[in-house]
């Protein structure tokens, strides 16, 4: 334990496997659990797979060590129901929900058949399902758990537990506001604000999701593009569809586009000095100090976040003002979407949509010629445009 | 859940079992352990059956519940180090642990046999052991968990988990008494005042056990009275044994012999109305009121209970002066013991006992030349002699 500290910090928290997953990580001795609880830095999360009696049961030391703890996928009624009570009584959990216990459960494994549905926590109960409904303001985060696994391996005898998720869990809880089960209010609470309070994440610039949420469509594994290939929320059809994804300024996806490379992402933690030497760690904030994780989670309703033109776009902005208070490094932005890349886009936009070839050398008559495709494509032209020309590149190519 | 306060007055306690044992009455769902904490009085305890994980999480649900929990059975280092530190936090737990658990070890299965060795909780590990011994200040109760499968049951293909215990508990803890481990204080603790308290028990008057702290013997299933026939403990050596059992003023055993017949034994919990109408239950203590278990548990050092003679025989006296206060009915007391039996018992001493032999027609010239067994042997004789005037029978016989 000589060098948790140090891990500590290169980690974006501690994942504790208490019961049987995918993996062989289990920890079973409620010894080694006291352990870690009381080891890894209060400032840091520990996040544990516990499924029911190792919910309660993680909670319980873990209040004892005076520390948080953050319970992933909840996915039952009893489950739910004690981190509402622990909840209630000041005992400092936060928790996960996984859309696949959202909106599947037991009658769905007959459809997706019995490899297919395959997951940890397994598919539950319609009551369970409902159960965490009824408590969805007793949860803090809404997590896909994405775990890729293709279809062969899906097929397969052995048929690994999990789903692929990244890509619809926001239609998915889009819908969910169509139906009048959440509100826009929940999906940044729950989705964006919440987690980054949770794991220390800190504010990312020029960075949002913008969603269109009128399109109506169906979600089908084809047009995924994770290598899985497939989705147990094939044909759900859903009102709300990622329209673009803008990271560090540039335009990384755009209506089923992917414009940017693969490994444009980043660990959007701050670095870390290499070391973290004993004299060092005392600049670092306190576990007593950092621990106010819960403090926070009531008073996350500060500037920022704001839902700007409901009846059309969304931009998730991030805008709240968290700092992780232990980084000594500034961040690195990496502008690394070649024009490679861009022309591609352009090319594709250009030669391929008819909506754009529809407007090519036409007047603008009135404004109401213009349906919504005409506007997406005029912002993503400008928003083209306005990046060339920050950047000092050729604009030529697009006038 | 309407007749649940009815049930509650007549029973001495809920016990819920949350692992698998030898019956069938596991709880699986937390939902359930939620309904059955939350609707059984405070008043009565609730007992459970529940192991490493379980151990933990019902300690949670009922500490959310605010009510308090007895864990049977403690067996592992990581129950009772999570129980330490429940009680080190004020949650309102208590606990038992087994002779089985504290004198015997996985190091024991292969002597005993992997059958005759079946237990629930197994037999842990010379850590767990020692584990339990180092945390003895944060155990409330010894208890046997009294399991008498015959050996034939034992031996089968499918043995029966549990062990004999209530004729071997107190001669092993008295043994720890010698060997330091355990003060006599301990023993009328955690092996009569607390389990009293815990389980609302009454006083009973002119009921003791009078042990010998010098005798040293060979723990053997052929002298038990159980019709299992058989001890886990076989061949132990020991220094302490059970002399005499005086129950409600009768001698129940005497030097190994039973002197009452069977059914004489009672519930010692006061006799209750036979249905509690909603009108006579305002007349009952309130939940708030009767639970205060812990605060006497804490201040259970009161009158009586005093160790006369340590030098040679212990009497544990019943003398603290807590009354159920939900009695509506006073205690019946029952002389069952019949004259045959005191006879017989008088047949046995004067015929076949070679001691009483040899000190018949003798005369008394000196104290020292009384050993222990005549002591005994006077002693008895002299209860014997007492009973018959106090209840007006011949003594002729006696004499």
């Amino acid at each position: 334990w000589a060098q948790v500290n140090e891990l500590a910090s290169h980690a974006c928290g501690l994942k504790m496997y208490l019961n049987d997953t995918f993996g062989t990580l289990k920890l079973s001795d409620m010894t080694s659990w006291q352990r870690h609880l009381s080891h890894w830095p209060k400032r840091s999360p520990i996040v544990c797979h516990a499924e029911r009696q190792s919910t309660a049961a993680v909670i319980m030391l873990a209040h004892l060590l005076d520390r948080s703890v953050h319970i992933c996928h909840v996915a039952r009624k009893e489950e739910i129901q004690l981190i509402r009570a622990a909840k209630e009584k000041g005992v400092k959990v936060t928790c996960e929900v996984c859309p696949h216990h959202l909106f599947l459960s037991t009658k769905d494994v007959e459809r997706l058949g019995h490899g297919m549905s395959e997951v940890r926590p397994l598919l539950c109960s319609p009551e369970d399902q409902e159960a965490l409904w009824e408590n969805i303001d007793y949860i803090d985060v809404f997590a896909t758990d994405h775990a890729p696994h293709t279809l062969a391996e899906k097929r397969s005898e052995r048929p690994p537990p999990g789903f692929p998720g990244v890509e619809t869990i926001l239609p998915l809880l889009l819908q969910a506001v169509h139906e009048g089960r959440l509100t826009l209010e929940d999906i940044k609470r729950k989705f964006h604000r919440n987690p980054k309070i949770i794991f220390n994440l800190p504010d990312q610039a020029q960075t949002y999701v913008e969603v269109d949420l009128d399109e109506e469509w169906t979600i089908t594994g084809k047009e995924m593009k994770s290598k899985s290939g497939w989705t147990p929320f094939e044909g759900t059809k859903v009102k709300g569809r990622v329209h673009r994804v803008v990271l560090r300024g540039e335009v990384a996806f755009v209506d089923g586009q992917v414009l940017v490379q693969p490994g444009f992402g980043l660990n959007v933690r701050p670095k870390q000095v290499p070391l973290v030497s004993e004299a060092s760690q005392d600049l670092l904030p306190s576990d007593n100090d950092a621990n106010d994780t819960f403090a926070r989670l009531l008073t996350s309703d500060g500037p920022g976040g704001g839902v700007h033109g409901i009846s059309t776009k969304v931009h998730f902005v991030d805008g709240a003002n968290f700092l992780r208070p232990n980084s000594p490094s500034p961040r690195v932005r990496l502008d690394s979407a070649s024009n490679t890349t861009l022309r591609e886009y352009l090319q594709r936009t250009t030669t391929s949509n008819p909506v754009a070839h529809s407007l090519m050398g036409k007047h603008i008559l009135a404004v109401d010629m213009f349906n919504k495709d005409h506007l997406n494509d005029i912002f993503n032209l400008a928003q083209l445009l306005k990046l060339r020309g920050t950047k000092d590149r050729p604009v030529d190519e697009l006038l």
